[in-house]
């Protein structure tokens, strides 16, 4: 006896048909036309869609944040409410500790919290020459995936460019994809030492202090050290029209270098760091919000495949305690946005209903994308028999507006508070079960499973 | 009572997965993991691909060629044995008669005929003025695509630009998608004349009168012509690196154009129009057979999706007697290459086996997006529940050496003719039909449908 | 005893420095500090810059226009007050004359009227086989330089690919400089056609005829003419950012394409058409006035070198009589705009003083370049030992407000009435005579000398 | 009284006349037809060119190296035999020393012993915050021009992404040139420590360790940093066409980014490092040599102005007892080649004679590009009268073989041992005085002057 959606439009990452689709257990049995009733249980997805269940892989959970600390995993249920059914987090690397042991703490915190599934991307965050050598036991873990950061100079997040090129090296033997935050963190940090020296100390400088060409400038540089060390590469956030070009034309060159970008970068643009009474503070990213040009040119990208991935980078910190730490000096405001729960949302009515997304690219970048770069398919982000059941039966005719009010995210503000939101999941299944109903979390706590991914995925098929 | 096909490895454009499948009546019903037998017709496919038939788009049956006429639709039983189910056939407009009215005569001559479903392609090959108000009557008619050329100057088949552009006008009016063969007419024309006139009248003399800057310069022509008309565009037969570009580039700016290349031109190269004995006739074709580095930039970019089609351009010409009558000026050698049978072997062997190629790729390439492109899905090209049940079980254990001897085109050699093949359909089903069975024809004459098609296809949709 | 300049600035195409300049006879003898004053005339040049004669290589005097004739080589006056000393007209070939005879005739013209010297482009203006073997007769005239239109389809100015492909093969032959008007032909006529069928027959229907891309469109199709026939070629008239890549491109592929631009294109924009009561025609030139955006493309690639070239494209036509032609259809306004006059106030005044353009980079585009292209140099066109004494003081704290009441064009209007001019040509000697001397014609009629000019000039040379 | 040479072909940056030139005192003054013979001192340059004496501004003298230092200003000698009058010399900055008492410490090891006239460029070889604000005071001193090292990480000479932004944002507001060694330091060190791990310490390990990737990294890097603080740069001795692509782009986006190669890059491969017997360490320069094919492509980028100088990077290195410290370790050989003589040879032997490079062209890159560049001109580096009078009477019909039995260098070896060469500079003249005659020195010791240089050279013209 299963469960039997009757009659939605299925959406993958190519096509949409309509047919019925049959649960069984934890996974699709089958998709088909008619599908008996049997005794299964029924429900009508008549005028809905159904999506494979989405697939956040840029998610900062219980993180270490300057001073401060981002939500935890209990709030993860904001991504189910969002229609994500497994996230990837990102793991920090504690000073001292090695990085599968910093793997197995984090797991640690989220066991039995989280609400979606989870898998962990390692992080650079302590570099010693120990780590290079841990990569096959990361991907022996179930982690194929690690992050460095071209950024943040003068702090422990900072990688070298000797560091990334030795990761570079040591990934390819692993088969795991190395993710790159592309900044220029010694311009950075030469910025940001005169503009407070100049007593420029409000949200605003925080964009001054990291302009386009920081990241148009180190993007080309990740993609460079990859060539030369015959890896993969994934660039993280790219924010910028300039910052696009090198991925374009590596993709152009048939080189595997690809790139995410975040909702926020699609649809807010720097203007609100410079809102009054420290408001701007709610805005501060990086790397930071860019301009309305740099949004058309991002959509584009998405549509026209330049850009792979859309991801959240979902940091969970309020204003009342957390961004004000930075009140006094733009540098101490905790970077990073919320946003889990809105993923799917500004896809749909920003991208889709605007005609700057079709509905399979959408689903692409939302669920099946992530899914084959991040090794968790065929696992998870498809429909197709065999799979696991994660899925969304998506409602296209609800209205709402965006609101703090309403949102699930357990942060005092929403950076899309006031945007019209068309259409949401009616429906969320995560590994056949309802856990989402009618808007309403219907499943329980610490329902999420760890999630062993695999190496060499679809970055390595160059594709 | 369906047809049950057990443990294939489906493949489609995008992914790959084992599952059981259900043919009802002409149509898929469904596609799960353990599909009960039932009273069902059961194949196992076990250790085999279940492929979506082939749609080849680019074919030249029962088609006035200089001085000839190539072999008609009996012979497309060729196309079934290589595992293509549709094809789509250009349709020569004779001196004075409309567009419509060629189509209706066309499609005569291969109704009754055919073993594979056709639809028909319309071809400007008598401008006149009416035949730019004809689009809208040949969009009801099913015939949502029509082609010209920029080359053939001094022929009935020659369009100059205003007519390329008018008709791109009228196209974008009725959503049709304008094909182009894209090679500058008038510098042919002078080479040949010049080559010619030194005594140069051997087949070789092809190559040397359509030099790839003549290629070069028109697919770019093509592609601005088409923004001059805000109409996509479809360059058909890319054969070098040089005129990708212009498609590649197109794509970059997100303009809608598109290109085909064939199978001929990612494994032969000029030097074949060498052979001595004028035997270099056999492969004299527009634009002509190129180098091995063009072969590789060809397969790069249909792993990469900057070409998206792999066409035949089948003509059915026999050296004898056909190709002879050029033997004394090559200007006077038919042109065109048979090789519907071979262009899945083709793929598979010199791609997919090879590393140039995913499975994936060559579904799409071969399949599917034509099947998009040419407005025939989701009814043809994919394997969806509620899509025709046109499909191939491919046994990848095959081995053969490809010959004229055991070919079924009807013609008198075969341009692969000592190429070793590996793995062939070894059952082909045409709307849910067995028509092809271990290599041999089981289908009746005539049985193959004509498709009505529909316009506004992806090209439209920009992918 | 000769003529010595003293004191002045003396400006080449790459330097500026302060001496003095001896000139004997028809030649400058030394350049030199403190040339002792002996016997000499003497003019001091403290304050005011040397330059050398301005080289007009874009004229069209006593040409057949429409249904019309531009003014003649009387009018070449207007030439000399704005500093040019030497023209190349272009000849037009009337219907069965050859291009030789065209010449001679057209030399006939000039001769005892053109008040500066004078070579003379061929022009291809009736296509027949017969022309195609000239091109050796033209060298040994002194003609080097011949143009093709790629626009005027429907008349006999048109070119097809083949004759243009044709011509740069013997061009190359000869020595000669294939010059090109890239315009798309065939759209036009296609859109001018649709415009009149709708009515809109007023001046502004010119630029809705000709928009940028059949000028993107027709450049890129000029290079690869050229490129196929391995013959240098020259761009006339680029007037906007689109055409100019092409140009950009091929030199970086060392390829020699080369191109001109000229006054109008620099400083006017399209808005000009719109004017009231058929005041638009008074701007209707082929390819039309562009956008201010063009306007810096074009700025900025004289400054780089991307073109080489600025020429008026001289017509001499009234509004009245002429012009008017056209008032009741947009196509019968003869194309061409009067500016032979101000091309150096234009470049100094728009350019130079606005930081667009350096002194020296406006002596090249004006003097230098055009006198290597065309092969006059280094007689003409340079301030050296032994070349002709062709030259200018100018004097730059000269103010004006240019207009037609003080225009020497013999033409009703002027484009750029209205325009602050800063600075003029003081006195102009031509071959040593004094010419010019404080804005009055102090020469004699039809003092202008035919220059027999020499094949493979620096287009052969590759810069 | 003077100094009169006649019937010699004057060549400049762009153009070559036959005229007479005379010199009076240090400088000339004039230049003309016929000049009258009177009392002067009567060279017949007939059959000769007259070139502006070369100026070399990649030098290092006297300069430590690892742990040697190279030869000292005496050795000038070579210079002036090779036609190169004037040097502009590195400045090595020792610990913890100011710049500017770096600079006048580097003029004491110079004066009284140079033969040629020397400006001094300023080097970032030991970063201190104090050094971002000698910049005014050095400029003042005559150096307006300061490199720094993206290469040589884990040495005083590395200057990190900091560094150098800030560095061009002081360059910028002081009219300074800021000189560029664009090689990526990590990656290097990276490369370096494997394979000396792996025991491959032979010579051929230095170009392993530098692959062309680092070099095209690196570049873009620079000028990213550039167009940051808005600050033209220089990008010294690039050794290959992938690196050459960013600048020809930032000229075509109208940037003034630019860049010098060297005569050994032109004509000498990497696989002279392979040379066995350690001799290999003779060819150890930085960047590495590379191939033939990008030996083409920087005679191309020569020819088209995408490259805009030829220094030698003369490095007075003996093999014995030098190069030879780094036999047991690549690491530790001395970086440099020898080259100052052989500079015009390479370029008129190899480049001219051969068709790759006009005379005009050499003169650019050898002479007056380099005086425009780092603030010399117009009193350095060009034929004019005013400009000082230093000047090579070139004989082309000269033949030799290049041997280090004939060089003046006083190292031990050539590395162009072998080579055809065909010309020499018969005479050369400086500051007016007859230095070099018949290929011996006929000058003093210690004539060389010190050369104070101006700020805001012609990268701030933009070319």
């Amino acid at each position: 006896m299963g469960t039997l959606i009757k009659n939605g439009t299925i959406v993958t990452a190519t096509e949409h048909y309509q047919a019925d689709l049959l649960i069984e257990g934890e996974a699709i049995r089958s998709i088909g036309k008619g599908i008996a009733e049997g005794t299964h249980r029924i429900f009508d997805a008549g005028g809905k869609f159904i999506l494979p269940g989405g697939i956040d892989g840029h998610t900062h959970f219980n993180a270490p944040n300057g001073n401060t600390v981002t939500k935890g995993f209990d709030s993860t249920v904001a991504a189910l409410m969002g229609g994500t059914t497994s996230i990837v987090d990102f793991t920090h690397q504690p000073k001292g500790l090695s990085l599968l042991d910093s793997i197995i703490k984090h797991r640690e915190e989220a066991e039995g919290k989280s609400v979606v599934d989870f898998g962990l991307h390692a992080m650079v965050t302590d570099v010693q020459d120990s780590i290079f050598e841990e990569l096959p036991a990361l991907t022996k873990a179930g982690v194929p995936t690690i992050k460095a950061f071209m950024a943040y100079k003068g702090t422990p997040l900072y990688s070298d460019d000797a560091t990334i090129f030795r990761m570079l090296q040591k990934a390819r033997e692993a088969g795991m994809l190395m993710m790159v935050h592309a900044e220029n963190g010694d311009v950075i940090q030469v910025l940001q030492q005169q503009l407070i020296a100049q007593g420029k100390t409000a949200p605003e400088s925080h964009v001054l202090s990291r302009p386009s060409f920081v990241e148009a400038e180190a993007t080309p540089r990740a993609i460079q050290l990859a060539k030369g060390a015959d890896a993969p590469v994934f660039i993280v956030h790219v924010s910028c029209g300039e910052a696009l070009i090198a991925i374009r034309e590596a993709r152009a060159a048939a080189f595997p270098a690809f790139g995410e970008t975040c909702p926020h970068y699609l649809c807010l643009d720097a203007k609100n760091l410079w809102k009054p009474d420290f408001q701007g503070a709610k805005y501060v990213c990086s790397p930071p919000l860019r301009d309305a040009a740099d949004q058309e040119q991002l959509w584009k990208a998405l549509q026209n495949g330049w850009l792979q991935v859309v991801g959240s980078d979902h940091c969970g910190l309020d204003y009342s305690g957390q961004k004000e730490m930075g009140r006094h000096d733009f540098t101490k405001i905790p970077n990073g946005l919320p946003g889990i729960e809105d993923r799917l949302a500004i896809l749909y009515s920003e991208g889709v209903l605007k005609g700057r997304l079709s509905m399979e690219r959408m689903v692409d970048v939302f669920a099946t994308a992530p899914s084959k770069f991040y090794g968790m398919y065929p696992k998870k982000g498809t429909l197709l028999p065999g799979a696991e059941a994660d899925l969304v039966i998506f409602d296209p005719d609800y209205r709402a507006t965006i609101s703090v009010k309403t949102s699930h995210q357990d942060v005092d503000y929403n950076i899309y508070e006031g945007f019209e939101q068309r259409g949401r999941p009616d429906k969320v299944f995560l590994r056949g079960q309802l856990v989402v109903s009618g808007g309403s979390f219907t499943g329980s706590k610490g329902q999420g499973r760890y999630i062993p991914r695999e190496p060499y995925g679809s970055a390595y098929q160059g594709s």
